[in-house]
C-alpha cells in the first residue's frame, strides 16, 4: 500500500517530541510491514512568525509564501532526521525532485513547493503523481464536521462524505473566516477528483492508532472523490 | 516597467517563424527602452500529442502533466534561442528557479512549472514575485468576449472588465466545454486578485503592436483585479 | 547482461501506443529476468519541426542540435513516464549524469547530451560507461544493408559485418543523402571500436522478439567492433 | 569597499520589523555608494527551538547543527525578500556557493554552512573569499568587553584589541559557560589571521550609524589580526 | 558496522595501481560482509602543486584552499571509478551533499568539503553525520607516537590514548613544524569528542590487514575520545 | 570581439606562474577594450598521472576520459582564480552550463565535457555556442607545419591553411603517432567547417604577444574554415 500522510503544522507548533516520536514508529512500522510513505509537513507557528515580519517590511505575497513554504520545509527536515535511514535525506522542493526521490524506496518527506498553493494541495500533488492509495491528512480536530466545532457545540463528526459534499461544507466554514479551517483547498480537491484518490481527515493526536483508523476502526472521516 | 507575456502554445502550432521573429523584435525594443521582460510559454499541439499518447498508455494524470509541461518548456527553449543574448539562457523549472533567474536583469522564459496548474497560473505567479505592472496574455483571439466568439456570432468583445465579471463569463464558457477557451484559471484569478495585478488579454497576431495596446491605442480587453 | 538499447525517433513519430506497451513489456521482463537496461531516444520529427523553425530564425548551429537534443528528452520523458517503477524519474542530462543515475540500479532513459554529436554516439558512450554487454540499435529497417534498401531493390541485409565494412557502407550511403540514413555515426564507430562492444541493428517493429534477436534466431545485423 | 556582516540570530528573535529595515536601508545606502556587501545571519531562537526538539528525539550533533543551519537559512531569506533587487535571491549553501552567488555583484545573504561551525565561522570565511576589507559582526552588546558584562558591572569595552587578546577573553569567559559570549570562535579567529581580516564587533541595535561605526566615530570594538 | 577510512593524500602520491587494489579488495570484503564504508582523501602532492603554483600567482587563502579541495576530488574520483559499482559514482562536495549519498546505501567517496578545514576535519564530520562507529586514519605511519618519529629515532609508537593526550602531541609536534605532521586537527578533535568516535591511527601500506587492525591484532593506535 | 582561447595542458605542466600572469593580463586588456573571452583548458601531465594510474587499475576508457576531465576543471580553476572578478567562479561541466555562464557576461573557464571527446572539440563546441569571431589554439608550437616539426628539420610553417589542408596533415601525422600531435581533431574540425569559424593556431609563450598574432602581425598559422 502507498500511503501520503499529511501534518498539519500545528503538531510541530507543541514542540511535543513524544508525539514526532510516534510518528516515527508508526512510520517504521509500516515500511516494515513492506508499505511505501509519503510525508507533507504544514509550516505552523514558525511560517505565521516569518510571514508575519515580512509583510510588515512590504514583502509582495509570493515572497510571503516562499518564507512559510521554508519554514514547513524546516519542520520536513525535523522529521526527516528523526527517521534517519528510513527517509531520503533531502526535503524535494518540487514536485519533479519528489517524483525522483520518490522512485529511490525510502520514505520522502516535503514542505511546500511553490507560493498560491497550500500544503493540502501539496499532499494531493504527491499522492497523484505516486499513485498512492490513500491521503491522510492529520490535523488537530478528529475528522470533517458538518458545522465548525469550534463555534457550534453541536457541530457533528462526518464519518464519511464525499467531495461534493466537503466543498460545501468548506465553503460555508470559509465564508466565517478565510483560513482558520483548513483542510482540502479548493486545488487539492480537484486533483482529488481526477484521480480517484481516497482521502481520510483524522486526528494528529491518534497517529499511534493510524493503522486502526486506516481499517476504519478508530474514529475519523473518509471523503470519497466525486 | 515590468511585464509578463504569456504566450499560447498556440502560436507555436502555427509554426510560422515571422510571429517569433516579431516577438523578438518586440521584446527587444521593450528591453532597449529600459523594460523588463518575462516570458510564459504554453505547450499547444506538442503538448497535445505527447499527452494523447501517455494517456493510452494509461500514466497518470501527473505524468501527463509534466509531458505537457516539458513540451512548453521546449517552446521555451525556442523562444530562448531566438532571443540569444536577450535572455537567461536557461529555461527555469519552478517559480522559486524563476526569481533566482530573473535577478539577473535578462529576459528569462518559462514553461509549465508543476502538474494541476496551467501556463497562465504560471503566468500570474511569476507576475506577482516580478511585483510586475502588467500581465499580458497573449492568444488566438482579440481579448474577452461576452459569450464564446466561435459559437456565437453577435459575440462582443468586452475592452475592460473586472476579475468578477471574468470569473463568470469563464464559467459560463467551461460549461459548454471544458478547456477549449483557455485564458485564466481559478488559481491565476486568485493570484491576479489578492497582488492586484492588471492583466491584458490580446491576439498574438498583433504583437508588432504591442506598445500600442499597453497604451490602449489597440484593441484588447484589460481586466481589473477586483 | 547488460544492455543498451538505442530507439530511433521514428518510433515516436508513429504515435502508437501499441508499440511503446510493447517495449515497456521487453524491458520488464529483462528486468525481472535479472538485466540491466539504458534506452537512448532519438529526437524524430519532433527535433525536426522545432531545428527548422529555429532555423528560420537564424539559430545558430549549437542552439539547433539543443533543441533536437530537448526534444529527444520529451521522448525520453514519455518512456520514463510508461516504465514508472522501473525507470530512474529523471533524464540525464550528460554522461556524467547518466553514470550517476545508472549506479542507482533502475532502468535509466536519455535523450542527446550534447550538440555536435548523434543520439547514436549518446547511445555508444553510454554502453561504454556503464560497461555494457551489448548495444542495439532499433531503427525502422531490419538491419544493416549492402546498399540503401530504400533505393536498390536488391540491396542484400547483412547478418554480420565488422565496423570496418560498416564504415565503407556508410560513408557510400551518407554520399548519396547526408542524414537520411541513420545509424552509428564515426564518434560511435570510435567508441565502440575502442571499447570492443558488440552491436546489433535491428527494426523497432521487432521489438516484441528482442530476446530471438540477442539470441541470434531473428532477423538482424550483428556489427563486430574491429 | 567590500564588507560582511554577521548578523546575530538574536536580531531575528526580536521580531521587530523596523531593525530589519534600518538594516535593508543602511545596506541601500552602502551599495548605491559603490560597496559590495555580504550578510551572514545567525539562527536564533527558531534554531534553537528546533535544535532542543531533535535532540530530545534523540538526533546525532550534525543533524542538530543542520537544523540551526536550516533556522539560520530561514533567517536569510528573511533578509533576502527584504532586500529585493538588491540581493542574489538564492541562499547559498557552500562557501563554493557563496563565492559564485558573490561574482554577480549583488548583496549575497547567507546561513550557516556546515555542522561543527559557527555563523561567526562562516562570516570569517566568506570574509576571506570575498577579499573583504571588513568584517562586521553586529551582536546584542557594544563590542567586547573585558570581562562578561552581563556579570560584571564593572566591565569595561574595548574600543581595539588585537586578536590574541580577543583569544585571551573568549577562553576566559567561555569557562565560565560555553555558548552563552558568541563573538568569533577558534576557526573564526584563525581565518581572520591568517589572511589579516579586520574585524569590528558593535551593537546591530546602531546599524543605523553602521558608516559611523566604519569610520570610529561610534562605539564599537576594532579587532585587528595578529 | 559503519566505518569512515580517511586516506592521507600520500597514498595517491606514490602512483602504484597495486595499493588502491589493495584498498578495492578490502572495501569489497568488508561491503560483502554487511559493513558500510565511507571514504575521505587527502590532496597530497597534485593539491600541493597547484596550491603552490597559485600562492605565486597572489590567489587569497580560500581560493588556495579550493585548489587543494579539487586536487583531492580529484584523488576520490580515483577511487570511485576503481570501486565502480560498490560506489555512488559521484564525490559529494558538501556534508548535505554526502548525507544524501550515503543514504543509498553504496560506498561514498569524498575529498575536502571547504576551505579552513582539513579532510581529517571532513573525515570526523562525515563518521558524525553517517553515526559510524569507527573512524579509520590511514596514513604513512604506523600510528602516533609519543614524539615525532622522523626526528627521534627513541620514539614510541602508543597503542592507546585518549584525545586529550592526542592534542598535548599534536601541540608540541606542530610547535616544531607547522602542517608537516598531518592527523586529526583541533576541529576533527572537537567532533570527535562531541559525538564519541571511536579512532583508529594506522598505515595505509596495511590497508591489507584492515580487518586484524580492527580486530586489535596488528599495530595502530586507537585514540578514544575524552 | 568574441573569442575563444583553447590552452594546450602543456602550459600547466610548466608549472611557471608567469606564464599564467601573462595570460591573465592579456585577458584582462582584452576584457577592458570590449571584448568577450571565453578559455578551455586540457588537461596535461596530471590527466595523464591519473589515467595512467586507473588504466594498470583496469578502468574502461570512459572513466579514464572522466579522470582526464576532471584534471582540466583542477587546470580551469587554477586560471579561474587568477583571474578572479574577471571570471565566472565555477567551471562549467557541460556546454549547456558553459551557454548559461556565458550570458552573465564574465570570461567563461571550462576543461572537458564528456568522454570520447577532445579539449579541443570542446572549444570548437563553446566558440560555436558563443557565435566566437575566432578560435585560438594556443600550444607548444608555432603554428601548423607541413610536417612533424619535432621530426623533420625542414618543417615549414603554414601561415595560412584551410581545414582540407589540415585534415590531410593530421592524418598525415596521426599516422606516425596517434595522440603526440594535439591539434584540432575530426569533431573540432567538423563543428568549425559547419559553423565557419576561423582558427589560429600559436605558441603559447607568445600569450603576451596575443593581439598582434590576431592582427597578423606576428607568427602563427590562421586556419579558415573549408
Amino acid at each position: 500500500m502507498k500511503l501520503i500522510l499529511k501534518l498539519s503544522g500545528k503538531i510541530f507548533d507543541e514542540e511535543d517530541p513524544q508525539k514526532l516520536l510516534t510518528l516515527k514508529e508508526v512510520v517504521k512500522e509500516l515500511v516494515n510491514e513492506g508499505n511505501r510513505v509519503g510525508i507533507v509537513t504544514g509550516g505552523g507557528s514558525t511560517a505565521r512568525k516569518y510571514i508575519s515580519l515580512a509583510r510588515k517590511m512590504g514583502s509582495n505575497e509570493a515572497y510571503l509564501d516562499l518564507l512559510g513554504i521554508w519554514a514547513s520545509r524546516l519542520n520536513a527536515y525535523l522529521v526527516v532526521f528523526s527517521l534517519n535511514d528510513l527517509a531520503y535525506m533531502k526535503v524535494p522542493e518540487s514536485l519533479e525532485d519528489f517524483i525522483q526521490a520518490w522512485s529511490y524506496g525510502k520514505v520522502v518527506v516535503t514542505g511546500g513547493f511553490q507560493p498560491g498553493q497550500s500544503t493540502a494541495a501539496v499532499s494531493a500533488l504527491v499522492a497523484e503523481a505516486s499513485n498512492a492509495d490513500l491521503l491522510i491528512i492529520a490535523t488537530n480536530v478528529d475528522g470533517v464536521y458538518d458545522r465548525d466545532p469550534r463555534i457550534y457545540k453541536d457541530a457533528r463528526l462526518l464519518t464519511k462524505i464525499n467531495t461534493e459534499k466537503l466543498k460545501e461544507i468548506l465553503e460555508g466554514t470559509q465564508s466565517v473566516k478565510a483560513g482558520t479551517y483548513e483542510l482540502l483547498d479548493p486545488m487539492a480537491i480537484k486533483i482529488v477528483e481526477r484521480s480517484k484518490i481516497k482521502v481520510i481527515v483524522m486526528n494528529y493526536n491518534k497517529l499511534g492508532k493510524l493503522k486502526d483508523i486506516i481499517a476504519g476502526k478508530e474514529i475519523s472521516t473518509l471523503v470519497e472523490p466525486e
